[in-house]
């Protein structure tokens, strides 16, 4: 795993705005692109919501096919990789290694480097979802494979393509504006001054706040960042993030318990869940539940401009009332897995 | 629920001979169609057979994905659907929520509404089969969703494509007459005088004969209808389906115990299994089992032009010596499956 | 099942260099071919490789639907498939019959001629893998299908595409020469001298070496066949194989236990697994298993020109070390079961 680490920071910053430095490669780590990569990716991302609001989706993928390996069941992402295979063109093999974690092969001892070498001798690109923490970076970046891997999510790892279809849909919905020398920067650029961004709910456990909270940070935009953790006692944002965000320049962070002071000129509302496993009794989580709820009365004080984005799913932190007001974007977000996994296939299989 | 029933009602006979009437519209129950819709329907499906027969299929779906979400497994039904948007060059993803009747999401807490709106998010429709009666209706009408929804089967309610795959092959097979002012008529109309249709074996549990029962009784036939039951006591047909038959006009309705008497004089005779955990003791169900075997000696007896169908799967209610008499129709009724199914497809895809 | 053995007598070697012998055609048995069927399958399986390689795939196979129905897991052999259609420009369905050995139609009771029948309606070709032995055969050549039918593994009988995937790849790796009379003969015909080819690890189970040593011994090679049986005691391989190769022309047997012996002048080592379930104590596997690794130092002792072969998935009968040996060719194997299965497929559908 030392190598594997090391090979990490040997590609940091690798991914940038000419396409060339996409084609082929890993995408493992949010950390290996530039602000202007970022960029890149986002104007594909854009234009493939075009191709597919026009005419569906087009072939430029014809004949490349994609290996969908799930050692853990994620409806959505995997359902969005093949459907954006799909749309451009190629195809998938679904391989559920989910059902106790193995494969046919896998459970005669198979390595997981093995497993997804001998996929790859039929397949073109590699999307893996793992359990254990720092699995697929181990499988990339090893001696093992020879075709590209995106990580779908390793454990409490990375699960880069979620921070970036999250990022891009702040991007899109507000039009920030990223710090680059690029001039075919198609974004709006129509947001100004500070962006105010609200993590609520468990920021603890969540995987999807503490990689968006560190991907803004990196970045560099044109916008000064604040971040505003409002989670129950017991459930704040951990130290290690708001450390790495701390070395950031440009972020300012600040702690919230009362949701309706949070949302008071904030740009996003990024909600998840309170799941009632984290509290040691049922009245903890009761007491707790009810005050993170996101319904019409918030929305009427909340400020015209702030979306409401949610990794989904959703049970009841989000009243379904609000998903008829136009701020409600976590549809659009949903979309926007899509559209941004679609330029990622297209990026590395070198028809952006 | 309430709600939901009275929008079926308001959309009942509104597809229609016009293709445009199909277009982005959901497909929840037969009574959507009024007869000259169901004609514009076999019409299109008569087509996709000999596209199927000539050339395999074709692309006026390119580029469409269509979500087949199954929360009980069906395999013969998702299998055809899949088959049938991918011949008309579309793709597919397919969502097994049958283990326990969950998907990742909805372990999670997940309503259905919002499972299906987000798989919405990556395709062009929605093929839906639930074990809850009225839950396909409720998603489809509600404000949950945003694309065409097509029921595969709810619990005991409705499986439209099944009921009108099965009137399909009855008016291919016959060449029936449906009354309707329509120029484009491509039926071969040989079939003269009263339509006369045995329904046998275990009528009490049978959706499909309830469902077919229903279509042939609301359609306009240039024929006479009869329909005849042949069930084992305890079995019999269900007096609601026998209430909303009698209102129709132009049919009538016969009860029969003994098989060799009602198929004298049939066109159709429609068999369904009697499943043994139906009976209060093995030896009532051996005593009835054998009476409602069609083997040889009854196809001898029975009229020359007599089809025999089964929606399948059989286990011995059919001899297999039948599969090779010209008459048995049950594999021709299974391709017209995906027959019917393409069609549907493609009117409600807009490409018929 | 007699009459299905009589059936399979019927069809041995009409499989023939003619393209026309294969169209329609199932593949249940390598038996059914004749040495220059087995040349024209080569050869087309090496084409495979140069589309592959050059553009991914073509659209010959444009419309066609495989299904792919298996009764036992096995991820490689479905996903080669499916992998092998697409890249033709088929499709596929496929259906898990895996838990507990059943779809939701055969645990009504269906048979599995009719489960079959049924899905062909949909389908141009079935691959079918099923655990009883010979229940792939009998469906394929009984009354019940009408649609070519290929055998992906019926329980301790046949699983012809591996066992021709594997002779491919030493034909291809060593340059073979096939004593047919044919002008388009493209292999290499580089090996001179007698084909050494030794069989390693439990001999007594693998359905693979069998099918392997069989097939050798039947062709119509243009060199002496040496086989040299390497395994542990009480794993030999067993009389029958060793009985149908005895009658063969041109073909001697060896027995080693050292494997450092066997491997001296060889030009195939075939790696299998010892499996611990095998032994009666821990200790008798553990002293087995260690003198069967394939390592460097073997490799060090072993000719420049052995390929070194396995059917994966492997634990660790073979180092990873060897590996980046390029006389490891069992990630080229893999990739050949593809192309094999593409060419196959082809054949069987008309368009080689």
């Amino acid at each position: 795993m030392t190598s594997a680490s090391n090979d990490l920071s040997a590609i940091t910053n690798t991914l940038t705005d000419d396409v060339s430095s996409w084609e082929g490669k890993n995408l493992i780590s949010v950390t290996q692109m530039t602000t202007s990569g970022i960029l890149r990716l986002f104007e594909t991302a854009a234009a493939m919501r075009d191709l597919v609001r026009s005419k569906g989706g087009d072939d430029r993928l014809k004949h490349k096919v994609l290996a969908s390996v799930f050692y853990e069941a994620s409806t959505r992402t995997s359902c969005s990789f093949q459907a954006a295979i799909m749309r451009l063109g190629g195809t998938f093999l679904h391989v559920d290694g989910g059902k106790g974690g193995n494969t046919s092969a896998s459970k005669k001892g198979e390595s997981l480097e093995d497993t997804i070498r001998c996929l790859e001798c039929y397949t073109d690109v590699t999307v893996l979802r793992h359990p254990t923490t720092g699995s697929v970076q181990q499988v990339a970046l090893g001696d093992g494979t020879v075709k590209p891997v995106i990580n779908a999510g390793d454990g409490v790892g990375e699960h880069p393509t979620q921070a970036l279809l999250d990022f891009f849909t702040i991007f899109d919905e507000l039009g920030l504006s990223l710090d680059v020398d690029n001039g075919n920067n198609t974004a709006d650029n129509s947001h100004t001054g500070p962006l105010v961004v609200v993590l609520l709910g468990d920021l603890k456990h969540g995987r999807t706040v503490h990689s968006l909270a560190k991907l803004l940070a990196r970045s560099s935009l044109k916008h000064e960042l604040v971040l505003r953790y409002c989670a129950p006692a017991s459930l704040e944002m951990p130290a290690h993030v708001k450390e790495y965000v701390q070395q950031c320049t440009n972020v300012k962070q600040e702690e919230y318990s009362d949701m309706s002071e949070a949302v008071k000129g904030a740009n996003v509302l990024y909600v998840t869940r309170v799941q009632k496993e984290r509290f040691e009794t049922t009245e903890d989580y009761e007491k707790v539940k009810g005050a993170y709820v996101v319904d019409t009365s918030l929305m009427e004080a909340a400020p015209q401009g702030m979306i409401v984005m949610h990794p989904l799913p959703r049970v009841d932190e989000i009243s379904t009332d609000v998903d008829s007001d136009p701020r409600a974007c976590y549809f659009r977000q949903m979309e926007n897995g899509m559209f941004v996994r679609m330029a990622i296939l297209a990026l590395i299989l070198g028809a952006p």
